[in-house]
């Protein structure tokens, strides 16, 4: 289901008659393409899901879920007490859909409260819906700080109301090791604390979860890097007590323990790629400590060979595994010509990178930190919205190459009372981007501030704590006001 | 049933015998009187609640329901997927209960990472436990912010985590009137915008939801001075279009409204009962208006007279609807002595006003700004733990006259997006203050500073955006590390 998710989208057809009402088009990303009329529908209590026409198999019960959690949602504001029967009754709708939807009619219907009935307002309505890009990615990170499987879902909810498709879970890292390796039990000695731990079957519970809303979880080990929380289970892991990371080169275990890993995550993780990081590796441990020293003059390499060998080694193992792989952008700024093939490069030191990497032939995600990095509150909402991760590239087969981008929510200063205002609504802003088409996307970010903040009050209003648009990133309403003007 | 809330509390019995460990009270609020063993029992998949014992007439299914609740509680942090089956098995609960309750034994059950099932440890359990004040109480302000129905829903489920039991509506006031007033149905008008409302049936299930859960809704309209937005639908409640606050004290049609507001009430807010504000109160439009001026001359009243004369006649209005009053200060500190004797003066500005309270025979609740208002984020959890309700007061008689305490979360700079972290882990301090006997209370809140952070851990785990101890008011975690360091 996974790989499918990337490729396509969603048809959502309504063909109804009522009573008359006229409203602007509300919905956030906005569709391919939209027309409606000027009917008002009221949605029936017995509101039902019909496929007639569907060739969608929807034999994990993903589309019913997702009718369900959409009526919920339609039905969540206000109660419904009014009486919806006779003429002009929304009794169902007919979906034809090729992924799990539950996100763009909930949007069309609102409460009246004049009538107490949820209405489908300007009905008729032909939504044709289909993403610009396959990847539009979320990064968390449990790393520096562990986020409770509940407040992981509910990551995963919001994300589907802006159609982000990829919870990039950077997991394990330098302060702390949560997860349950089964291969290599000891591993998460590294978590911060006996309950600070997510077992293999909390990784299922939410893999499960994301993948019956639309969501693909990409798994991350950040190596050699970002990976002496290892070490605290397994200290032959470090080149010395003393100098705890990059992993140790010179070490055949530490190649075992990542084979390991990659083993078991194969059997959790089912999405396409894994990622291996490969950012931000300082060797100075391999130098200074005499045995690993000895192994990489013994093998003809100096650090930036050892660096090289190590991400290409991990590259190999997670092959081996059936999986594509994903590498921070040092590994191609380093030795671009070198990575595997099935590479795709994750950009995030600055603008410019995936012009380069497609001409060079792999793919590319965009995650430029000046824009699109979360936990930097100075980004406003402004630029993750006029990111483009097509600037400068023309033609259509390297376009095709750049698969998508992703805004990064790393953890130092994000825990379960943060994360949620920190995420939203920014990340909202640049999922616009990265599914709707081009012409159709705001060149002045001004354009659609208002329909922005109408977005990030449905978000409030379905229990998402999306900050206000003005500010910084999640600043607090600067004065008393409406949510639609903050 | 809000009035045996008031009084009542719990008496919890665990008796079963199993397998080893020991571990210490980690409870909060910490119970009246608590005893334990060194067993450990793993909790049934088939778990059960018995009533053997129990006087509690649960007609209403609310002990089922927080039975419920609880079991879910328990079995949300991680995926139980080991085998509990055999000796040492905990296959339900017996409970003597008087009032819904389901914190307590949900914080003694912990998730087992070796045997992957919930277990209660140091079992056997003896818990008595009781309340030392009868109202503890939380405000939120849905004028300066609307807070969808979700949102407060979010926010009474957080308030049973640490036994609060009132949560103050405060409502309406200058900035909006959210709330639909079927007597007067052009009130609402005065709201931000068409979807920033609550409808009377929202209003009814948020009372009715907050029952369940043994939790008291006190509705406030905050008379006459916080009422500007009422005269968005009706001016004439203005002193004039350009004088817009008090209510204008000429016009009977103000008292009419006032009478349809609180005979509204009556019919929806069940708690024994209402608040009617009356602080803050700005009389300047009273006399530089002149039909006000004229009629507060013929009435031989000079503006002091008038603001008793309102708040007054307002608490008539509010008995005659079968309510007992709630004022701010200011009533007390102007003329004590002429209100109703079913008074409860609501303390706010500062420390030392219960014991005035008291001393006049009137009861009180406890509020100072300087401890217990969580829009100060300068106010450090520290002293919300250490704000004593009874200082200065030795009688017991004027001690019962001390009905309990509040929190105040006002809403200038908090809506949706921030309320969660704001109010918590604060107000959890506050709740011990209120819920425990004086002396199982720390004299140092250092002695606490640790259980009061794993408890913040477990409302995180909950999903509650509870902020971490260190530094201000919902701060952000400073640096990575554990949940419980922080």
């Amino acid at each position: 289901m996974s790989a499918k998710n990337l490729r396509f989208g969603l048809f959502l057809g309504l063909f109804l008659i009522c009573s008359v009402a006229v409203h602007g088009i509300d919905l956030w990303p906005m569709p391919k393409s939209v027309s409606h009329g000027s009917k008002t529908l009221y949605v029936s209590r017995e509101f039902g899901l019909y496929m007639e026409g569907s060739n969608y198999s929807d034999g994990l019960g993903i589309l019913k879920g997702a009718f369900e959690r959409m009526v919920d949602l339609v039905e969540a504001s206000h109660v419904i007490d009014g009486n919806s029967s006779g003429s002009g009754v929304l009794s169902g709708v007919n979906v034809v859909v090729h992924s799990p939807e539950d996100s763009t009619f909930s949007q069309l219907c609102s409460f009246n409260f004049v009538t107490r009935v949820v209405e489908l307002r300007s009905a008729p309505w032909t939504i044709s819906d289909l993403p610009r890009f396959p990847y539009r990615g979320l990064l968390i990170d449990t790393s520096r700080h562990y986020l409770p499987v509940r407040i992981i879902k509910g990551v995963i909810d919001a994300m589907t109301f802006s159609k982000l498709n990829v919870l990039h879970w950077h997991i394990v890292d330098t302060q702390s090791f949560p997860i349950e390796i089964p291969s290599y039990p000891r591993l998460w000695n590294g978590a911060y604390s006996y309950s600070e731990r997510y077992t293999m079957a909390d990784a299922v519970d939410i893999v499960q979860y994301a993948e019956k809303r639309g969501v693909n979880v990409l798994a991350e080990i950040d190596v050699p890097g970002h990976a002496l929380s290892w070490g605290v289970g397994y200290p032959s892991l470090w080149p010395s007590a003393s100098c705890q990371e990059p992993l140790d080169i010179s070490n055949e275990f530490t190649f075992k323990v990542i084979d390991g890993i990659l083993s078991d995550f194969s059997k959790v993780f089912k999405f396409k790629f894994v990622h291996l990081g490969g950012d931000e590796v300082d060797t100075s441990c391999w130098t200074i400590t005499p045995h690993v020293k000895a192994w990489l003059n013994q093998h003809h390499m100096n650090e930036s060979d050892g660096y090289r060998y190590f991400v290409l080694r991990a590259q190999k193992i997670a092959i081996s595994h059936g999986y594509d792989v994903i590498n921070w952008e040092e590994t191609f700024n380093n030795f671009g010509n070198k990575l595997s093939p099935r590479t795709v490069v994750h950009n995030w030191l600055g603008g410019g990178v995936a012009q380069r990497v497609v001409a060079a032939g792999l793919r590319c995600i965009v995650s430029n930190q000046d824009k699109w990095y979360l936990d930097h509150l100075d980004a406003k909402w402004e630029g993750f919205y006029m990111n483009e991760p097509l600037t400068n590239i023309s033609k259509p087969e390297q376009q095709k190459l750049v698969i998508g981008g992703e805004v990064c929510m790393w953890g130092e200063h994000i825990d379960a009372s943060d994360i949620e205002q920190t995420i939203w609504p920014r990340a909202a802003a640049a999922a616009e981007r990265l599914w709707s088409p081009l012409d159709k996307l705001a060149s002045d970010p001004k354009q659609v501030t208002a329909r922005l903040a109408r977005f990030r009050c449905l978000l409030n209003q379905r229990g998402v704590a999306a900050a206000p648009l003005a500010g910084l990133g999640r600043a607090a309403p600067s004065e008393p006001g409406s949510c639609i003007k903050q």
